[in-house]
């Protein structure tokens, strides 16, 4: 029931996504009157969802804590409900951030070794494509955090990315050891003294992320949030500029219309549908974050963001690795004060 | 001395402005064996320029305490001592940021009011252009620095943007009271409560840079750091994208051929040699840092900043602001707890 154009968006990507993945299984929550006449539409969808009704949503504008009170028989709940006890493999979301990520933090709860959750997501960049967590769960992190999240980004890169050895890079403002705050240097220093199956490069800064220098960038919450919406709105305005320059006489219009298999592809690659699904890693179970304004398309893209994760078993490869970790003694502290 | 090409680029750039600005007189801090002889063969810059030797330079790696405490015979102390002693309206340096602002703050001082000063810049937005600080100088910030940030940025607008009044929005994770961290929300409470020639809008997200939603936007050092280079990166990710999908068809390449004037246009408005020109504000007198990159007429645009900051007076009228604000009673901190 959440995002602008639901739930018909999403009972639509949701077909498109069973024309890609045509072992998965779907389960709607949420009004039935408004879901079922959509599905009756899409017969093959049908064939392989099923309606759970409820008349109770979460609003764009409930707050996390209200919406964890009240909204206990919510569409949100009752679909993270069904992931903790098993009736689904993964939960997809195009309403409230905030509601989700407190309702998928009290039901599914973090993993051990997590303190806590983050969202990461993927974008294209010069070399191919990379993935920026935390983006916004956490506003105020520590070293021990950001560390969690280069642990956790990392397997999403090997995951979802199909990255072998991802390269890590924590955010900073410069490349030297000296710069940042406290927290990005320790939690260098925890990196560098620790083996992970991926490699850390070390510092990585702002131009560096659409540069693709590494797989995973790894920063706190509210650093990682501004970024990431700063990168869109250029994103967009470029677009706009560019959409101008063409109109802006004849020539440039034929000039536009010879071009344009070729603009179609750039726009194709750069298309923020295709990078929508805003994963909450370090929960024990996947959910998925789509963005509210996307439509169908960007919904399926979402869907299989989820079904990657579902597929590579990524929650059990994030605890794996966090177990062995955790096994060994805490040298973290003590690198640091080298 | 400073910057990849100097110090032909800085003496050509210096060129460029002289005819923007006929009535600027130039002083040349740095290794008279190399810079007059590219001063003569720029007869009507020698005119209005006078060499001041040093061979001593700052490096490009050089800490900035190291070049605060060796550096005191160096083109960049100099150049900033000349400032101090009212030899010179203003410095321009494209040399090592650090060891600039660190030599700048000792010299010439920070202002009364102001507890630490900032580095912004402007650059191209969907409505027009807006200013952004701090973005680089303050790691770590607290309410009353963003509070102090607002005011010297909207000086900025004014004096060189020339807005007559300057809407100014705080960097945040969203747009509600009670999102980020306590920093930003105090910082907002006391900006609520101030009456400043501005007019404060609230909370702005980081697509908000791009629109152009406010004239100044205010962050702390580390995010205003990180979303300047991941915007500067993203516009040179799509510029290459757009130059690959021209170069992939005969097709396209004609098209490019055709549109190439607008195309041309949109390139100048884009140009980050346009914006160049760091300002550090606070301090009592004009210091502004160049791209180290940049080429003559990026350089230019640097000299045109602090020709546009001294011909305003944006240093005065910065210190009539804090003393107005100042003289007041201190309202922020209980404004902030209502």
């Amino acid at each position: 029931m959440g995002g602008d154009g639901a739930p018909a968006m999403v009972v639509n990507g949701a077909d498109l996504a069973r024309a890609r993945f045509p072992q998965a299984l779907f389960l709607f929550f949420g009004d039935a009157a408004r879901i079922r006449p959509l599905l009756d539409r899409l017969p093959r969808l049908a064939e392989v969802s099923s309606v759970h009704h409820t008349d109770q949503v979460v609003a764009a504008a409930d707050k996390p804590s209200a919406a964890l009170r009240a909204g206990r028989g919510s569409s949100m709940r009752l679909a993270i409900d069904a992931v903790r006890d098993g009736a689904a493999a993964g939960v997809v979301s195009a309403g409230n951030t905030g509601a989700l990520m407190a309702m998928a933090k009290f039901v599914l709860k973090t993993m051990p070794g997590i303190d806590r959750p983050a969202i990461a997501s993927f974008f294209p960049t010069m070399r191919s494509e990379s993935v920026m967590l935390d983006l916004g769960a956490n506003v105020v992190c520590d070293a021990d955090n950001l560390v969690q999240f280069a642990v956790m980004g990392e397997v999403f890169a090997r995951t979802v990315l199909g990255v072998l050895r991802p390269t890590i890079g924590l955010l900073n403002v410069g490349a030297e050891d000296l710069k940042g705050h406290e927290a990005v240097r320790e939690a260098a220093a925890i990196l560098r003294s620790t083996t992970l199956p991926g490699v850390f490069h070390g510092f990585v800064e702002g131009d560096d992320i659409a540069k693709g220098t590494v797989d995973v960038v790894v920063t706190d919450g509210f650093t990682g949030n501004v970024a990431v919406k700063a990168i869109e709105g250029t994103a967009k305005l470029y677009a706009e500029f560019l959409r101008h320059a063409f109109k802006s006489s004849l020539l440039s219009r034929l000039g536009y219309l010879l071009a344009r298999p070729a603009l179609n592809t750039l726009r194709v690659r750069t298309d923020p549908r295709r990078y929508n699904g805003a994963i909450f890693l370090g929960l024990n179970g996947i959910a998925v974050k789509s963005h509210g304004g996307t439509d169908a398309f960007g919904f399926s893209n979402a869907i299989g963001v989820t079904i990657d994760m579902i597929r590579h078993g990524a929650t059990d490869k994030i605890k794996e690795d966090f177990a062995r970790l955790t096994a060994r003694p805490p040298s973290g502290a003590q690198a640091a004060s080298v």
